[in-house]
């Protein structure tokens, strides 16, 4: 890491990740599966930073349930880097409190926040484009995100307008001038963003001096620079109940909604290194490869005229017999065969297990 | 049990019944599983008959290794009823070994030759049938069979033709000529068949007096009245080995298709007990009954936009998303999902086991 630039890395390790169900559960969520390799998300999350990021650099935020696993699976950070919540409030809260704490060790430092699930393809590239944000950050008072290059008009992603002129060049990358965050689009519209070559999806991803951070909270979200004033408070006072008064007080909302899209100055950069949200069942063939019949699967697997299937079952043989675009896992207690273009419904199955008291397999 | 007639049953207890795997194993067949109720099917078989025939009075045929199993679930058999055969080579020989134990015993024995795999639903019917049946077999010089009333244009049972001329009386149900037994018919045949209201399905279920087989035998089935009088021979020396050579030997056939077939003076009698021979896993919703969306289950099932599925998986759990016509079979090694017109192929999922050296599967 340069010597001039102090940089910090915050994992953001606090979703629930129900749409994996019956993998993914309360103490144990998507984060915190081997999902996309034999290691878990949250620590290839960690991992692809070390060549740049030492441990004592890397920031955990979650509740404290989730900070648990977090100091099983990443037992080398510093556990003064494992920032914890007092509840999940969405990202906004997250990460004014992750923020906060840093701003508080060194107001200048470049803080990215980074989510704890995500897939990335081409770690060095990664690396490569997160020095430049992080160059970006440090020299200007932008707020900066990656843009992903969209593979196709999705309408589960939120997209990123941005303006083609004049880009900015940080570390030999183009950083374009965000015009407008959208919302997930209709098909249609989604199909129009594609056309015009002026949109990115929305990663999550997010890089800001922590200075800069405050200044923009002031100026673009000031019902939340309130809540950046009483937590910067309570974090130097060290007073846990008022940090929890404050998160049952803060509005839940997402990062992207409380601030990114109101303000000024933020620029994008492309996000080209495989990247994925993993945000459902029906990712996993891309990531895991498929066989000659399009199957993909982890656990021994015996098909007969069966094609698109995705099974993970690893303990046990799954023999399929002519069935197609079926999502199969079985679990020590539970078993889940779903229509693939419905995964998005799995999470409909949890709330149906909470409704009908069945905590137990939640 | 009239006291003028010596009547035995002799339960057919040797099949391997691949079509029910993963349940279904060389160890644990069709036979011994609780498919039908909460009782193995050979249980069911014998219990049915109990308000008739004593258990002294029931015999079973199989292989050792089933014999043992047959003693485990029917402990109260005398063991010197349960004959074993040293391989298993279809039902002709397993019906000449069975006939000639008893036979010996006393030739003018009536005897009913019953799969141990088959349900009946009506059990009171069918005791009144077969104490009929076997009326007919003391009385006449016949071989006699259950038919049951074709529900459908079966492609999967065999059939018999039979004649509505003049049918004869035992114990007030009518017996008819049987003109002839046919094979596994394409469709459109069987359409014909059931149009013409002259055929039933072949059950499987025979009865004949001990000194009338051996007759119809010598008559109509010379060269498997060789092995009769080789069997006997053995059975009179207690020669064990004699036994294994004629197995080895004999030719593995039908009963139907060494005897039933070929003879003369075979009568039927409508066999309208609700019979059914549970051929595979989709003759099960009928037998379990179904939900609202036509689900039929054994373990608690979460159904979403799901139907007309068949699910075994009694320890726990399974979610359904958007999946229709599955069967969905979870076992402690082993997880089948199969579409349900295509349950035959089950057992291509065994013989690809077996030829992969998975016994430990089988």
């Amino acid at each position: 890491m340069s010597t001039e630039m102090d940089f910090r890395a915050v994992i953001m390790a606090g979703g629930i990740g129900t749409r994996f169900w019956p993998l993914s559960r309360r103490k144990t969520p998507k984060q915190f599966l081997p999902i996309i390799s034999e290691k878990t998300m949250i620590e290839e999350t960690a991992n692809r930073l070390l060549p740049w990021v030492p441990h004592s650099k890397i920031f955990t935020i979650a509740d404290s349930v989730q900070t648990k696993g977090i100091r099983q699976f990443l037992p080398e950070i510093p556990k003064a880097n494992m920032i914890v919540e007092p509840k999940g409030r969405n990202t906004a809260p997250s990460l004014i409190l992750a923020t906060a704490h840093i701003y508080l060790q060194n107001p200048e430092a470049v803080i990215a926040a980074l989510p704890a699930d995500h897939l990335i393809k081409d770690k060095r590239r990664f690396l490569k484009k997160l020095q430049s944000g992080a160059s970006a950050a440090a020299q200007g008072a932008h707020l900066i995100t990656f843009g992903i290059p969209p593979a196709h008009p999705s309408t589960g992603y939120g997209y990123i307008h941005f303006s083609k002129e004049k880009p900015a060049n940080y570390g030999g990358d183009q950083f374009f001038s965000v015009i407008r965050f959208e919302e997930k689009p209709p098909y249609k519209r989604a199909c129009s963003f594609l056309e015009s070559g002026d949109y990115f999806w929305n990663s999550g991803m997010f890089l800001w001096r922590a200075s800069v951070f405050v200044d923009k909270l002031e100026k673009h979200a000031p019902e939340m620079f309130v809540f950046w004033k009483k937590i910067l408070a309570a974090i130097k006072k060290n007073d846990e109940q008022a940090l929890t008064t404050i998160f049952n007080e803060i509005t839940a909302r997402s990062i992207d909604y409380a601030l990114m899209e109101r303000a000024q100055g933020v620029i994008v950069c492309q996000g080209d290194f495989g990247w994925s949200d993993v945000g459902s069942w029906s990712a996993l063939p891309d990531i895991w490869g498929v066989d000659k019949q399009n199957n993909s699967h982890r656990g021994e697997c015996l098909s007969l005229d069966s094609e698109n299937c995705l099974v993970l079952n690893p303990d046990k043989l799954t023999a399929l017999v002519g069935v197609k675009d079926l999502i199969i896992v079985d679990t020590e207690d539970a078993l889940l065969i779903c229509r693939k273009d419905l995964d998005q419904k799995v999470k409909d199955i949890v709330i149906k297990l909470n409704k009908s008291g069945r905590t137990d397999l939640l």
